[in-house]
């Protein structure tokens, strides 16, 4: 996980989806990297923080905010383990996220490839680059085990 | 503005936006209600909070889900004096919000009856009743004399 790893956000974001579930949420991490450093972090926890708009890219994004001082992460990238619901969407184009990596599909809420579809949409004017299948696998898997878990 | 009014919420909502006006963010307010009070209000103001995230229906939201100690807001109705973005309406389905009333329409930003119409889309499975045009006359001015004074 050191610095010459071109995956390493993803692997952090991968760790703290790993925590989410062992504190009882569905596993999504996300992180924000400015100038190859993580600048912001944060761990899906709607449940613990009683909070619904807690999603892993919203808590890493307004971490990021704080850290740069505005709400505008220009040259920033999101990485995070599953594809983006519509929230989450919104709030990358608000932040004016310039890429987006993303690990496994959400054909339920997911809203980058699936459903709303939102970059694609005329109405939303900011369009990250987005890179999507990034250690899916191990995002997957974390996932799975989580459902199965509590089935 | 007395509880006898049943416009009531909307009226402390319109309020709100005003207030954020006068800190320079754009006038957008909102407010949850729960039987019959008001349990979480927000305006917007991403620019002074340095959080693109904190637009005035995810502040309301995350007011009265920390109340309520849910991340569920059965039962509760959001008020806000502007058509939600993407980013909002995907927070009021999270938050199971059971009526969203909105003032003005938003043609360039709103996901309601414009853009991705969220709560048309076969993936976003909460669908609150929707009332629009409430005291959008009101929210509609507080807008127009924001962008008046800034250009």
């Amino acid at each position: 996980m050191s610095i010459a790893d071109p995956m390493f956000p993803m692997r952090r974001a991968l760790a703290l989806a790993a925590a989410a579930a062992h504190a009882g949420e569905v596993p999504v991490g996300a992180v924000i990297t400015h100038k190859g450093a993580i600048i912001g972090e944060g761990a899906n926890a709607p449940r613990g923080r009683h909070d619904p708009s807690h999603h892993a890219e919203i808590a890493a994004i307004r971490a990021a905010a704080q850290h740069l001082g505005s709400d505008r992460l220009i040259d920033c990238a999101l990485w995070v383990t599953l594809e983006p619901c519509a929230m989450c969407a919104g709030a990358i184009a608000h932040a004016r996220i310039t890429r987006l990596y993303y690990g496994a599909e959400d054909a339920k809420g997911g809203a980058i490839i699936h459903g709303p579809r939102l970059f694609t949409q005329p109405t939303i004017h900011h369009h990250p680059e987005i890179y999507g299948d990034i250690l899916a696998a191990e995002s997957a898997a974390l996932l799975r085990d989580f459902f199965a878990e509590r089935r």
